[in-house]
């Protein structure tokens, strides 16, 4: 492990943190007060927490060094995204609708974290939450307006590495596209691997719990930690991967300069070894984003038949006017054909996997829009959601303005182990 | 309709409520009476409710009546299983750990069925619940030990047919299994298409909402609403059906007597016109019911992470030492291996269908056993949810104690409308 003592303490790796605490070079207090100074550096101008407090979490943090637990995250700060239930903290789905709502226990993927050693350092914003917010609250709407930027941000700044964004798919892309804008490594693992019971559902049929980190390694320790499982390094690979160039149909409206990235990309792998092709795609993919567009909103407008009736002045135009009213606009014999749609391409994207290892796409369609566009780049990770593949996102391009944009490698449902080691592969002859 | 006049109205169906409020032939106080009455004069004996208060009941009742909604359940009283959240019961999931915990809003299907117009009429016990109270707990080691014939009485008492005992899948057979020891009809729909937010969940990949009923009509009914769609009627069916007689591996362990009336029931379908054939299932589906037992115990052990975590002396024996201790035990590949061994069951089955409309099969090993006993007669039901196919519970069959035994008949998936319309044209030659 190369030594962070070069890096500020909020900048370090989860491996980095739990080494250093082990081998009594640092301790979870100082790192943690890394965090909150950073944070009190950039929060008026991020706006990311939406409950943090200083106090108690260098109280937690304490608690920590004074009686040490072990596990594969001791003594890692880490924050919670607003719709995954705390015991110790509100959750508020980021709407004034359950202002003050406070569950009694934590989700699933909370007790994993905390029994793994993790720290919670307090609950981050979540952005789809503030569309469902009230349009006279004057700090929803700043809000809203910048949550483009604000996403761009959080990968820029110490945020913690695990945990940081974690958190299921309702707003359009919480991990693969807010990757590929922050520079940073994301993770979607296959659907239905981890359970997700206490984080709002959005989508039942689509969501996943998803992981923004630092480090291909620490995707790995914090994915096996949220399955419950002991924690296995990643293996090293033998020979170049055979890797499969996926374009889908609607690649011609990616940015211009994103596909020739891409394209790049897929030489440089192949100069290094890998055996590339294109993919063909079948007919029936073309229809895979409008399948998640209509899957997604007749889900959630069910989900939410309580916040509908009760609560439908609260809920914002953007909202009402966009995924609800697609949702209650939706039949279910158009529901029930986009799910065997996705079902089609499921079962004939299996069969695609005799030929590759691993699949290359974009994670977005270009650099992080300015401003506060969902469906901007929305497709790239749309489709592969749809396919309950595992995906990860490597912070490796660079765009026109500068800013990072992700390279997105699919891999064969269940396959996600065999994921990281060639994302690894791809990592190193790229970066 | 057949005038329900004869009958008490505690025993009416919903679709005969919602017709006698909307002539002005009954009130919902009247029907809400009806049944405080028949509980009060059963609960001591059946102990059925975890919360009821009368008076809440029947104010709901008379403000119904005041200002009637309209809708396909309208003035209908339902009960909902105490793992289903309510944003004006508390929801305990039956257990003293979480004594007292009361969300702060209705879980989808809840919110779903009061916009349909049902009135709530307490919460019902849940039995998996009654395993993960304390053993020192008398009030819940005496339940225990009726679990069985409480959940047979459920369906003998007048019992709201809607909503009486829907709910996922968390204790071995929520659906099929009591529907046959009730003599009542069980339908446990294709998986994924009813929303679970709000639900307690036990294993996502695995869970449904189900739904017990007096009248094929009434689950379809309540399916639709359950969906946020318009109910649409039972079709009728222009001829008789291709049936396939599933035997599973497992069949020479279903009790002799109800082997026989399985298949008695399918020669008396032959002679009303129905082609009838054995199902050759393929070798993979002998794993099967192993596939769920560790498909759902792998999940249940995370799901409960915290109350393992920060509970485990409040954990009943028979759950720590059962399901939690299986699923920690199981290791990740044993999981994923299981996952696709039920994938592969899953495709297998989907291209059977070429030959069949629907397939029988019994809805238990035999009549409801006398005490508490998980596991009799669980693999036929455990099949059909690990297939994620739509199945319903005929009350058909009577077995060799004058009980009832259920005739179940599954579906492909999505084809629930069908087997409604399948199933009540079998049902006609039967009954």
């Amino acid at each position: 492990m190369k030594s962070p003592a070069s890096k500020p303490l909020n900048a370090w790796t989860a491996s980095e943190i739990v080494a250093a605490i082990g081998a009594g070079r640092t301790t979870c207090e100082a790192v943690m007060r890394a965090c909150l100074d950073r944070i009190a550096a950039r929060e008026a101008e991020v706006a990311a927490w939406t409950n943090l407090d200083p106090a108690r979490a260098l109280a937690a943090a304490r608690a920590f060094d004074r009686n040490p637990a072990s596990g594969p995250l001791a003594g890692v700060p880490f924050g919670l995204k607003d719709i995954i239930d705390t015991q110790d903290y509100p959750t508020e789905w980021g709407t004034p609708i359950h202002r003050g709502r406070r569950p009694n226990r934590d989700a699933a993927c909370v007790a994993l974290t905390r029994r793994a050693g993790g720290v919670l350092l307090g609950k981050t914003v979540y952005d789809r939450v503030r569309q469902s917010a009230s349009r006279s609250d004057p700090q929803s709407a700043r809000s809203r307006a910048h949550a483009g930027r604000i996403v761009e941000r959080l990968g820029r700044r110490g945020r913690r590495p695990h945990g940081a964004d974690r958190a299921r798919h309702p707003d359009h892309g919480s991990t693969i596209r807010p990757a590929s804008f922050c520079g940073v490594f994301g993770y979607r693992p296959t659907h239905g691997e981890h359970r997700l019971h206490g984080v709002m559902e959005a989508s039942g049929s689509l969501d996943t719990l998803g992981i923004l980190a630092r480090s291909l390694d620490d995707i790995a320790l914090y994915r096996d930690v949220l399955l419950g499982i002991s924690p296995q390094q990643i293996a090293d690979v033998a020979k170049a991967p055979r890797i499969g160039l996926y374009r889908p149909q609607i690649w011609d409206q990616v940015e211009p300069t994103t596909r020739r990235l891409v394209e790049d990309a897929a030489r440089s792998l192949a100069k290094a070894g890998a055996d590339i092709h294109d993919v063909k795609l079948p007919e029936v993919f073309a229809g895979l984003n409008e399948a998640h567009r209509w899957i997604s909103s007749f889900e959630f407008a069910r989900t939410f038949t309580w916040e509908i009736e009760h609560h439908w002045n609260e809920i914002s135009e953007t909202l009402r006017n966009g995924r609800v009213a697609d949702g209650l606009s939706c039949g279910f014999e158009r529901y029930i054909d986009m799910q065997k749609l996705a079902e089609a391409c499921r079962r004939q994207f299996d069969a695609l996997w005799q030929d590759y290892d691993i699949m290359l796409t974009a994670s977005a369609f270009g650099e992080a829009p300015v401003g506060w566009n969902t469906f901007v780049g929305a497709p790239l990770y749309m489709m592969s959601t749809a396919l309950h593949v595992p995906s990860v996102s490597l912070p490796v391009l660079t765009g026109p303005s500068n800013m990072p944009i992700g390279l997105q490698i699919l891999a064969r449902r269940h396959d996600d182990r065999k994921l990281f080691a060639w994302a690894r592969w791809a990592y190193r002859q790229l970066s």
